[in-house]
């Protein structure tokens, strides 16, 4: 079973005043990127893995989705998601990823933010996937860029230059990383690039787009504080499809 | 026209000195994760891009390949292809892989060792390689990785707790990146690992396989110099097929 940290009460009050936890998809600036990626909506069953608060739940089932199920593990994420819901074609359920359990063929679209990096054992959680998908389905995933998770102390640093750097390590060691963001001993699992990809084509999808994301400028106009975003990438999206 | 910096006498020399320049494809340190990534090579009609010496070319023909044509810009390069070749079904072209002309499905396999990082347009590149294939024709290629690339400042650092790191930025902003390795002034093309997927896949392919190469724990043990290799991916191995 994962870790179940949005659970921790420290975590899960950082975690609520997150700009993306108060403003929902407006709040996360990889969002428009994401989005992008999304085939067209209408009509399609719709499976949102570590749906957190539903705001994506919520924006895909009004941008023509018939059914949208949220899965996560938090009990206090899905009880505020349930409670910012008023759509009966939206509907939630407690599930660890690391043991899915969907009925086979049951959804057109597997949408996932931010929830990958936390599962170890992703060929499994995407065999399933694969299974719960129909043939031609699309799968659309936003997961920590492995640049950002693979260094033994994460962080920027500043070089004997002056210049802004990201002091890479570790990009070959694969594993867990534990960190402390928003609360003490948060476990994330660290794999490079090749392997989710590997993983993915093994499983039986078939990649069809590879953001590394960046800020835009008009982003960073808007808040400066994300212009070293453009210096190492943070999200990895990835699109594909069930082959 | 891509530059061709092989034809400069300083750096053909320390070219010629490099361990994979004397000891041919055993001096390569990925050639074992590339080699593994080949199609079984009895009967096709390979076409590599960038040969250099023609140790490849003359390895897959002796590996069953019915005819294999090396392509490179540098005449220094192809006189020593040709003078250590003697078979008639691998012949060598001087070509710039800038503007690649070949004939249309004449070919089952396009091989690539390290040259993609020198070419600017890489969609027009792989947009006629794709029409040089058979359907389901196969497509393997080594590069140096982004991460390698990346960097105002390329090289190893040591972090204020005594740890190698290396100093990544930079990774978004795509273009040229000229360094100092074995002549003043070498130009190469840096592009995110989603920009090379993206045109791998707009091109017509369907990827395969993505290796991030590191060195094992014998080649480490063989070669101590090698064991850095493992904190970031130096080399980024593809596999695709015609779609």
């Amino acid at each position: 079973m994962a870790q179940n940290i949005y659970d921790d009460p420290t975590f899960f009050a950082g975690y609520s005043r997150l700009r993306r936890s108060v403003e929902g998809l407006d709040g996360a600036p990889e969002w428009p990127a994401l989005r992008a990626m999304l085939p067209p909506l209408q009509g399609l069953r719709v499976v949102d893995l570590g749906c957190g608060f539903g705001w994506a739940c919520r924006w895909m089932r009004q941008a023509g989705a018939a059914t949208v199920l949220g899965l996560d593990l938090s009990e206090s994420m899905l009880a505020r998601a349930r409670a910012m819901t008023g759509d009966p074609d939206v509907t939630y359920r407690r599930a660890d990823l690391e043991d899915l359990d969907l009925p086979a063929a049951g959804f057109d679209l597997a949408f996932s933010a931010l929830a990958l990096h936390y599962i170890e054992d992703l060929p499994r959680l995407l065999g399933r996937l694969r299974r719960a998908l129909v043939p031609g389905g699309h799968l659309v995933a936003s997961l920590e860029h492995p640049i950002l998770t693979a260094p033994s102390r994460q962080g920027w640093s500043i070089d004997a230059a002056g210049h802004r750097i990201w002091p890479l390590d570790g990009y070959q060691r694969e594993g867990a990383r534990v960190t402390d963001w928003l609360a003490k001993g948060v476990v994330k699992q660290h794999r490079m690039l090749g392997t989710t990809l590997n993983a993915l084509l093994g499983a039986g999808f078939a990649l069809t787009r590879v953001e590394e994301w960046a800020p835009t400028e008009a982003q960073i106009a808007e808040q400066p504080d994300l212009a070293p975003e453009r210096e190492r990438p943070m999200f990895l999206l990835l699109a594909a499809r069930a082959a």
